[in-house]
């Protein structure tokens, strides 16, 4: 087994996005090429809340005011959260994915959908368990796999040769399935590659985990954000059973209520159970002011939603022009959520070195692509909710970075 | 190795504080002695932050507000939270200590005290490792070490026979070293018996654990509510290693900041690196716009602390009035926090069974003594941060129903 030492030392998070701030001056800055790019210094590691295209959600402030003066029922709620919360939002949600949910018994609020993914997984895996984990995915999946003592069984997504679909190799999630995986955790839309599971691709992943008695959970935050000619298909409403799936979502992003940390979990009754006697110990419950924050959720003025879509969809779209400009690079022009996942051309640095020297050099943070699959050192993901005009002219200065640096 | 629903089952939260709304009905009313008593409903599972003697600190709302307009900055802190806070902070609690701490390096903001705890026994567990647990400590104590796959080492803490210092059995404690624990986590003013550990009994804490190499994890939560008479100790400033001590507290209690979920460790530098990387997995950070209200934080208005120990003394005073007026009744005064641990005289009926026609039959909700050692059959919990003559009341009908089920 190994020491606590050796465990945490699997945790790093010096690349984790966020966290740049920390990373002191380095000898590495010696072998800068050239001088500095004139910009609006923009942070792609996570969605500039600040934008104004992207303010939280109308009403969201407003919430937590009413909240704050509820008091002490509003501060000190049931550790699975308000009862009255969750019957509302069981309804919202439960009509947004196509499947029955109850508010009682089916659903948990969570500090952020990283509360979610904790919970889900503490609740599910023990010490020696495998867990099937998609490469690339979410930085924080297999990072929770290693906390737990679980054994991480990889499954490989070709995210960039296709046109439609995420891309998983599900014959080696049968073969994963087959050697014993108890747990399977994925992100769809996929993060960091913005990428949808197709019917098909969902229909068999329901499939196989009825044959093999796999729990699914699945992380859905940005499955409201899709884009025009995209087509999303939930997971729980796909036929598999309702014991076998957990649902995580979430406002921190397409909401941007990041700020108040709220998340929400729902699905397997049993499961949700484990998750709240777990909460229980972890945190005691979601922040409680904030909770009266999620009646917006679902909720918010009509048209908003689509305004906001649009907004990322322009954005994307001016990204991808620039990108798509650079010899060598490759993008898949992401089908959902506001990430970006460009394959670099060949460099004549490391990825770390290249992704320090943009934001040194570029006023441009990126996160390296190995937080997300360890064989991908040759991409960078960005989180483009930000100001537009920032955001291109960031994106141009890449670009002239790369060729600085090929 | 225990299954996964084993260690859950060693999880329940059916009789912790403020889970007694998703109690049913029961077969056991059948049993009930006589009828209701009328009276204001009191749950002294916890503090109540609606009684106006013990509202949230001035100013907090506004910090929260002033937080969200800076928008994204505060929203997406580093996981350890806001650098500026961290050293405002660590200057003030250097000062409330005595003893030195960086911002920068022995500092991590968690959602809440309970986030505080989970984090660094996370950190510092191991399954397998020996952690000492006091009989009776705070409930959760002994939870998160089963979580953690920890072996439990009791070490008795005879609160009730004396009248100064918490009674800490130090011969079980050193026998405890010596049989190789690597934790040891403690309460201190004790939650449940408001208990707290003499300077001799911190002194020789500091001399075992250095003596042993072990780490010792503090919960100093209601260490500012002290009680006119009382001498506090602060283990951290009581000559031991600074690598080998965590110190937790928060503004959840004394300053009824519950709702914004906020907690604060400190210590050992090597130990917060890894609570750190912890929480990026368990939460990402602790709430953005609520890390903003910590500013309020040993900086409130000239005589506003004096004021909210006044208030909870004279309570403390009313209720041992009452209750040492109870044939039987065994009850220490606390010197510090909000926290009553009366042992009840023998009753007719199961200790759940008063506790549950308490709540049914007087309207007062109390926390069962099991909930904070498996041997405390015989004594129930109340925060009495509640309104005074609401608690006054509550405790005679207590005494009426102690009176009825004897």
């Amino acid at each position: 087994m190994p020491t606590i030492v050796e465990r945490f030392a699997r945790l790093g998070t010096d690349h984790a996005p966020g966290q740049e701030v920390r990373q002191a001056h380095s000898a590495e800055d010696a072998d800068l090429r050239g001088g500095t790019i004139a910009g609006t210094p923009v942070d792609f590691s996570h969605g500039d809340v600040n934008a104004t295209a992207f303010a939280p959600t109308p009403g969201a402030f407003e919430e937590f005011v009413a909240g704050v003066h509820r008091g002490g029922s509003q501060a000190y709620t049931e550790y699975r959260g308000d009862a009255a919360l969750r019957t509302l939002l069981a309804d919202r949600l439960a009509r947004f994915t196509g499947a029955p949910l109850s508010g009682a018994d089916e659903l948990i609020i969570t500090p952020g959908t990283q509360g979610a993914l904790f919970l889900a997984l503490g609740a599910t895996v023990n010490a020696g368990d495998r867990v099937a984990i998609v490469r690339p995915d979410y930085f924080a999946n297999r990072k929770l796999v290693e906390f737990l003592g679980g054994v991480i069984v990889p499954v490989e997504m070709d995210y960039l040769s296709r046109d439609a679909g995420a891309g998983l190799d599900l014959g080696q999630l049968e073969a994963a399935f087959k050697s014993g995986v108890k747990t399977f955790l994925f992100s769809n839309p996929n993060n960091p590659a913005g990428v949808v599971y197709a019917p098909d691709e969902i229909a068999r992943i329901a499939t196989l985990a009825s044959t093999h008695g796999v729990t699914v959970i699945v992380d859905q935050l940005y499955s409201r954000l899709l884009y025009a000619g995209s087509t999303y298909t939930h997971l729980r409403a796909a036929g598999i059973d309702a014991g076998q799936v957990v649902t995580i979502m979430g406002p921190s992003k397409t909401e941007s209520l990041s700020g108040y940390r709220l998340g929400a979990a729902f699905g397997a009754a049993h499961i949700i159970d484990r998750m709240e006697k777990l909460q229980a110990i972890v945190s005691l419950r979601a922040p409680g002011y904030s909770q009266a924050v999620l009646r917006t959720w679902f909720a918010e003025p009509d048209g908003w939603l689509e305004g906001r879509i649009a907004a990322h969809q322009a954005l994307r779209d001016d990204l991808l022009a620039v990108f798509n400009a650079i010899p060598g690079m490759r993008v898949r022009p992401p089908q959902a959520g506001s990430y970006l996942f460009p394959r670099l051309p060949r460099l004549g640095v490391s990825l770390h070195q290249f992704v320090r020297a943009l934001r040194v050099q570029a006023g441009v943070v990126v996160t390296p692509g190995t937080e997300f699959s360890p064989d991908r050192t040759d991409s960078i993901r960005l989180n483009f909710s930000q100001e537009h005009q920032a955001a291109v002219h960031a994106a141009r200065r890449i670009a002239e970075m790369v060729e600085r640096y090929r």
